[in-house]
């Protein structure tokens, strides 16, 4: 018996860790796998499970992949390799859906109720003055309806916020009306007091808060974002903070990451950087998932979550 | 046509707010009452609408109302008052209730992902290798299952967390299960990482949380209170915040308010204050449960939320 060898290319630390579960994930799902972190023979390998961080750039000895797994759930890293030619699929894993969700929950929660103003300023005040609208009077715009959008939109919506979601495209969900195109942004950045940005990147979302669409935010709106550096022109941000328009922005992502310690985002007082924590993939869960693809892929099923080369995602 | 005399005894300066909420919400529950902040007769007087916070010491002169409504969800300052011989009810406000969800659920997501070292912490310094548990992974404790305790969990299971409810004396509420007495406290205590107070301040209640019982409680666990100041023996925790055991306390309520200047909570790296705001009285939905409770005695039917004096809530 030969089963699929699968090579993990991810980060060399997790190695031990993913080997043991993706070993018992694709036994769960009946696949006799050999997982391995070093591949004698690139040609002999079936599936590639992969991350940015990992050791390969070059896809073109695996001559026999049927597929390249990321680890990741955004592929803008990979996505233009020019040596890739394999099937490529994005992580949809469910722990990092539900930690994503989380952190916008509490992050949006923060800014509801500001509490910042309470964890900063313990200066023996009694300010009891202080009578926030309730959730239901509280518009929050999600920019991005994916997987990880929906979710969000989800907990929100179960928190009683008022939600509001876009997509850069025509799309419906069920639960959600889902605006698109440029009216529909202008419209949601009009009226959205919190906007969160869950989209991935790409070049149709690069920069996609600029000078002209942050001038079309409601003022003293909050932007909240952890979905991918790349969204925002840091500069345009900077310059409507400065000029009080944007009154907060909560960050987790960003162009070019570690965020350089002297990027004006660290010193602003009206931002908060997260070190891309948001949403860590969870090996438990994307073991799970990735075995459930390879599983499909053995047996003659189509995979799920693949990437459209022209799409980017 | 004499409708019934409905006197504010609230805050003075929330009168003109509630003379025309009250006269509203009544009207809209068929009642033409009279609505007023100053009877001239104390003896025509039908309902008080009560805070403590209000002209009212003594209700003897009252003797033909028939309720007592207050404006606070708590009644402690007022359900042991000699004079008041009427019956007294509770509010019960939606507003309210919704607020305080809300409160919890910003709290205990700010204490599951640590915001705070983000929000006080932007040194410069890319810290990534932060992997909270999931909400699924996060054991919370509430104790008081009431209409708050209740919605506080509703609220927190739909965000994912592993809600253990904990009610003083036997109590059954669908969808939860409800630990009661000494075995149940000692065991919500031992196991959950942030716990949640929600309970009526009662000589019961009184110092519930004790150095006896926050020995009993998980090693660094939060505690969250935003129910009433004498649930906690502040001795106590102030002992075992310095001794390490308790890693935070969150507290909204005192047992003097305000909080002094002076009170060793407010400069203590571990406790966060906030001036009991966590849930404030909304006059729009509370003079709607106050006029509907009118409504109910008007047309004989039994008033809601009734305070049981002996149980003291």
């Amino acid at each position: 018996m030969t089963g699929p060898l699968v090579l993990y290319a991810g980060r060399g630390d997790a190695w031990p860790r993913y080997r043991d579960l993706l070993g018992e994930a694709l036994a769960a799902h009946g696949v006799a796998a050999r997982v391995t972190d070093r591949a004698t023979h690139a040609q002999d390998v079936d599936y590639i499970v992969y991350a940015p961080n990992g050791p390969i750039t070059d896809f073109r000895p695996f001559t026999r992949a049927k597929a390249v797994l990321s680890l990741w759930a955004g592929v803008e890293k990979v996505v233009d390799n020019p040596t890739l030619t394999q099937p490529l699929c994005r992580l949809v894993d469910p722990g990092l859906t539900q930690a994503m969700a989380e952190w916008v929950c509490a992050h949006v929660l923060r800014h509801h109720l500001d509490t910042d103003r309470f964890v900063t300023g313990q200066d023996g005040v009694w300010r009891d003055d202080f009578v926030p609208p309730l959730a239901g009077e509280r518009r929050v715009g999600i920019l991005g309806m994916g997987v990880l959008g929906q979710a969000a939109a989800r907990a929100l919506a179960g928190l009683g916020f008022r939600i509001s979601g876009w997509s850069r495209t025509a799309k419906t969900r069920p639960g959600f009306d889902i605006a698109h195109g440029t009216d529909g942004l202008r419209r949601i950045l009009e009226h959205s007091e919190i906007l969160v940005l869950l989209l991935p990147a790409t070049p149709e979302t690069h920069h996609l808060l600029n000078a002209r669409t942050l001038a079309q935010t409601r003022r003293g709106a909050v932007i909240v974002n952890p979905g991918r550096g790349t969204l925002i022109d840091d500069a345009a941000l900077l310059a409507a903070l400065d000029g009080g328009h944007v009154a907060h922005a909560t960050l987790d992502v960003f162009a070019r990451e570690p965020l350089p310690v002297d990027h004006p985002f660290w010193a602003h007082p009206r931002v908060t950087v997260t070190p891309h924590i948001a949403a860590a993939t969870r090996p438990e869960t994307a073991a799970q998932a990735i075995a459930e693809n390879i599983a499909r892929a053995q047996t003659g099923q189509p995979l799920l979550n693949r990437v459209d080369r022209d799409r980017g995602y």
